[in-house]
């Protein structure tokens, strides 16, 4: 079966290119902050074989096109005779407007990941392509999604016009029927929250509607409620999703907490589209920190490869680079982390092989930014970010250093896993930077490692941030994480965090610490308080003191919170991590464990998706039941470790 | 007065990339050899001023757009009221499929060179803008020619159809009209040639024409022939050209000289286009070592700038710099020279700066070809071309180092110039290559450079191009310059050159030995002997022994060979240099030498045109006459130098 095929890469940067700059803002263009990258408007795609007995060929493409057979020139649309023997395809195709791509139907010689993509002066690698371009009627410069129609659930008469409601938060095109023409344009307003949908002089997202036309159509765009100024119209909305199927799942004895599941769970698939963006309504974009979350979400819904591909790819952008992923250099760290952890999940080297030639340019960029003591500095222009909370964000700041070290340690990993050489060099730099953040950043008097050193005013300064990360990946030992644990993440003193993207760190934390309680009473707290609230998706932000429309304030502005973000999807993770307890000890999890709690709940039944078949875990009784649709597990329960047969059900007493 | 603004450089790629992949070959797409870029597919241009008084602000952009003045933001096309005091500018501008780019009215505001591009990580720079963009209803992703209808000076009824000639070479975009509709699609032959015309098995472009239509429009060509297959059809052209005035001008007693002159300003016309063009035939595309050539002639016929600007950026595409220019390692040499040749004739040091920030890319990527003694060895994949003829292509190759000698001294001045660290390591490079060309390749037994060293069937070999660079680019003293003169020069034995490519750099190095009589046998020759064949414009080649259409054959092909190739314009830069004698003597011909020569004419009369004005020099009753309309010149006639006043007449005996 053939594919389309094309330079591997630009696929994605020319689809994060097209997104990245789709946002508006009350109508304006609304431009990212950091660099948008443009691809090589042509391709050279070629491959070589021996034949036993000649073939046909034909190439399609989706622009101007050539293909040169041995010496012998064909277009494009023609059937071309291949001869017994060795044959050297070339295809030559040009696309100043879309992304260049071919499509080759034949036998040996149809167009997949085995052929080549020339590099014109640096390597030649094997192409891109993808499965969703199969056919040949498809073409790779346009994003395929699924579409449902949708009907409001409530239309209500309001001010002159009409609110629609389509009952939870939505995505899509908008269609407006006009059943009596009038004159004039009227506004259309969207809303996450009816208050927005209401407010035209705050709404964020808005349009007009001609009233002497009997209809319109608008671009896809992110919704609960829309209002338009006419009392004659209806609307229906073509819902914009991508298919990805729900392979984790989750159900208690806890309404709220199945209710959560399944609002986190429809939260991050309306956000998982050609990447992992980090809200539907505002941004749209796709930025390194959300990504990461939402890698390890969909580790345990959706375990869909691609995306966390083509996320990984459209982080990266092209070359050479000249800031950090965002501009910011924290979520370029993560850049990395989330890459092997990618590869750690899904064994897939040859992506990891590929991501690596765009490694290097990283690690560049990190190297211009280092002191002498191998530490990270930012320079102007670098955002460091942590969070959005009062830590250092310039000096020489502790949560990057730890960063710094999980990245390194990454990388050794990445050039190991490949082969490559350097793979001791960055296991050094990484047992380095560990030394000297324990020795520079660690204070035995704290208890904690300080936020900042360098600077006269935040020396002493504890945030729960770098000690987070540091019990995270590894910097603080036993003993440090121990006091950490008291002097830091249990000590009131200490601001708390108050992002869900933080929190999302904390929680991982607190449950590598034993920390359920905690856990618990935030799921219940967080999360049941948005629901309390009436979310239907869950929000960016959320504090349970705010009343009202005050809620949705954010940025300044009263409708500036996005209702419906990736990253308050981590229930997801932290249900089937930690309260399922499925987790790869392997690459690819060629073994993994099975460690459950009850997080309290007295029944459960779930699943953990794998890409050889899923871990079932229940719990019932008072005894956990594990039944893996796949080899190399091995269940953990009261410090014993049974093994896990592939298909086979092992119950244990709690 | 506005002007269109854009990120600086990009203009260059993104017609670069619309020409380079323009070619065609028999109705085939034929890609480029080498990389083509893309651009970035959006801008942030900027600028902050203060205002005495209010001002309005009007932006427009060819795509997306969006403008921030301060903290609110307006869409393109909307008046802004700038308030007094200080204004930051923001204007945004998104376009995927062409050059995004802006153009904002105003005072102060209006945009033009003195804007900002953010460069996101990397420096920020001025904008790009050119002066055929200054109209608000411009748009820059278009290129802008004039145009002008010629009809064919004759039509002849041909095997069923008809021939047109319009007399002489041109290019343009040809109009068919049908007096007669009738059934079937007929064959439209572009021929630079009758012969050509009338062989649609060879012609290489070629179109078809549908007769049961009234007429038909087709995309620009080259042609000076053309044949529809239908004896019901007339033709008109419209010829696209670039409005240069020829400011250089040459006559003298001779006519075949005068039309030599004439034929090569034509020839080098119809090949100035976006950029300098090899041929105006078959490929169009954008060669570092034609380019180079035509910058010569350029300064002594249109004195255009701008058009050495564009070819400059549009032969060094973008970064990461992946490969020689053309994959030709002299190429991308003689991009270093001929940018400071650019600032020689031009004084620009403002686009010196720009092109600068393109150097390190290119050193970097020379760096990685130098062997332990610091020459240039080319990789697999570099195409060391130095001519079509039996030179080294692999190994240690002479003419590559003496270019390596050259663009380092280039390099020198190029950062001298801009005041940048680097002068001096980059002489000190220019003087170990130079004298390690001395003492590896320099044969005193020979009595001239070998062609290669390293390789035992060459170690021995004289070309005569090793030793026109070393005479042309002062690697050879004089003494070796004399003896060079001798034993290769002057020898039979050594192969003659072949190509007008080489020819340029032969009869350069020939007029810098005096050797003028070779130069007029040259003209007579080659120059005249194309023009007895009823040349209209100069060829890629001629060899004076061939017959008919024998003359049209290369690349192993009937019509193969261009019949208009700007590298046969050299006699342009032959006269003004070293016939008229003009030529700048420090940076922008601040101070200049006007240096006669006879070249056995009785008579002229000619200008070279400098940037502050032309200088005319004629021969009449054995007296050179020199009026030098600007300031800095020196005439010397006979050993004396007699400095030239300006607009004053200065006449002497030869």
């Amino acid at each position: 079966m053939a594919k389309w095929i094309w330079n591997r890469g630009d696929f994605e940067i020319y689809h994060a290119s097209l997104l990245n700059n789709r946002r508006e803002d009350k109508g304006h263009y609304s431009a990212p902050m950091w660099r948008t990258d443009g691809i090589r408007p042509n391709a050279l795609l070629y491959k070589i074989a021996e034949l036993d007995v000649p073939e046909k060929l034909r190439v399609h493409a989706n622009c101007a096109c050539s293909v040169r057979v041995n010496d012998a020139v064909y277009d494009a649309d023609t059937d071309i005779e291949l001869k017994k023997g060795r044959n050297f395809v070339k295809i030559f195709v040009y696309n100043q407007t879309g992304l260049p791509a071919a499509y080759a139907e034949g036998e040996t010689f149809a167009s997949d990941e085995s052929w080549m993509s020339a590099g014109y002066g640096a390597d030649d690698l094997n192409v891109g392509c993808n499965d969703m371009y199969l056919d040949r009627d498809d073409d790779p410069s346009v994003f395929v999604f699924r579409y449902e129609t949708l009907t409001p659930v409530s239309a209500e008469k309001l001010n002159g016009g009409t609110l629609f409601d389509f009952g939870r938060e939505t995505f899509g095109l908008l269609h407006v029927k006009n059943e009596k023409m009038s004159c004039g344009t009227v506004d259309v307003i969207y809303g996450e929250s009816r208050e927005e949908a209401t407010d035209a002089a705050h709404a964020i997202i808005t349009d007009k509607f001609d009233t002497s036309r009997d209809g319109a159509s608008y671009r896809a765009r992110a919704l609960r409620y829309v209002f338009v100024g006419s009392e004659s119209v209806t609307v229906t909305l073509d819902y914009e999703y991508l298919p990805l199927e729900h392979k984790g799942r989750f159900i208690c004895n806890d309404a709220t907490v199945n209710k959560i599941y399944d609002v986190c769970a429809y939260t991050l698939h309306l956000n998982s589209r050609e990447f992992f963006l980090d809200g539907i309504k505002r941004d749209r974009w796709v930025w390194g920190g959300d990504a990461y979350q939402s890698y390890f979400c969909n580790y345990y819904l959706f375990n869909d490869f691609d995306i966390v591909r083509r996320t990984t790819l459209a982080l990266r952008g092209g070359d050479p680079m000249t800031q950090f992923t965002n501009t910011i250099p924290d979520y370029t760290l993560f850049w990395i982390i989330g890459l092997y952890e990618y590869y750690f999940n899904s064994g897939d080297i040859d992506f990891l092989r590929f991501a690596c030639t765009k490694l290097d340019g990283i690690i560049r960029l990190i190297d211009s930014r280092l002191d002498d003591r191998g530490l990270f500095i930012g320079k102007r222009g670098d955002w460091v970010f942590i969070d959005w909370a009062d830590t250092a964000k310039t000096g020489c700041v502790c949560a990057e250093q730890v960063l710094l070290y999980a990245a390194y340690d990454a990388t050794a990993k990445i050039y190991e896993a490949c082969g490559y050489d350097g793979a001791r060099a960055f296991r050094a730099r990484a047992d380095a930077v560990a030394d000297t953040v324990n020795s520079l950043f660690w204070n035995e008097r704290l208890g904690a490692y300080v936020d900042c050193i360098g600077r006269e005013d935040r020396q002493n300064v504890v945030t729960r941030h770098a000690n987070i990360f540091a019990i995270l990946y590894g910097v603080a030992d036993e003993r440090k994480s121990a006091i950490i644990r008291k002097k830091v993440i249990n000590n009131a003193d200490i601001a708390p965090i108050t992002t869900p993207y933080f929190e999302f760190f904390e929680l991982d934390s607190m449950a590598k610490l034993g920390e359920f309680g905690y856990i618990r009473d935030m799921l219940m707290n967080y999360w049941g308080g948005m629901l309390r609230q009436g979310a239907t998706t869950f929000w960016e932000q959320f504090d349970p003191s705010r009343k009202g429309s005050e809620h949705y304030e954010m940025y300044g502005r009263p409708y500036g919170m996005s209702l419906c973000h990736a990253w308050s999807a981590s229930p997801i993770y932290l249900i089937g991590r930690y309260v399922m307890g499925v987790h790869p000890t392997s690459v690819g999890y060629g073994t993994f464990e099975v460690s459950p709690n009850t997080l309290g709940f007295t029944d459960f039944d779930g699943a953990v998706p794998t890409a050889q078949g899923d871990v079932e875990v229940s719990l019932h009784d008072g005894r956990f039941t594990v039944t893996a649709h796949r080899d190399g597990g091995t269940l953990i329960v009261g410090g014993k470790r049974i093994p896990l047969g592939r298909d086979e059900s092992v119950s244990c007493p709690v």
